[in-house]
């Protein structure tokens, strides 16, 4: 699992490479939950990430929260068919902003 | 993929076995959305199911939509973990009546 933090006019943009499961999950978590601070603006980037499992839900699930309840911000850049499809068919999909690219990612926060 | 259907007191039941996915759901569709029918009682036994994709999802809201919208009842048998926590997480397990065996399955479509 490979992390990389970046920040684009304050805005922070979390790239994660690997699949999420419920090994690195926690890791994740970890090292992104506390990016969640009053009034964040966040990017995740899971383009590079093939494969998520229940425990990685779980934790968009909780970064959600986490951001929703600081009055924060959360876009999705770069899911999978599968991932999508998954959090489509589920409702899941309905709490979060997602876009195809960091670019237009940054341009919803920026709103 | 494996489906084999059976009727105890009115009530069907469908053992499935194999993954569900893009692949296979189409044809558990195929075979399974006739058994809703107006008044039905259906058991879904997927105990010997280790992999469900959104196709599988899909599968199974589709028939949840269409046994309710006959009147119809349906409980889900026999989740594995990975299953049963993604559907969990994502709020997606609120719809349907789960049992861990098809005895208690055949109780809870009796009373």
């Amino acid at each position: 699992m490979d992390i990389k933090t970046k920040t684009i006019e304050e805005i922070t943009v979390v790239e994660l490479a690997g699949d999420i499961d419920a090994k690195t999950a926690p890791i994740v978590t970890e090292k992104v939950l506390p990016l969640a601070e009053p009034g964040s603006k966040i990017i995740m980037d899971i383009s590079n990430v093939p494969y998520m499992s229940s425990a990685g839900l779980r934790m968009l699930l909780t970064l959600y929260r986490q951001a929703t309840a600081k009055d924060g911000k959360l876009v999705l850049v770069g899911l999978s068919e599968e991932i999508e499809d998954t959090m489509s068919v589920t409702g899941f999909l309905d709490f979060f902003k997602t876009s195809e690219t960091v670019e237009s990612g940054l341009k919803i926060l920026q709103e």
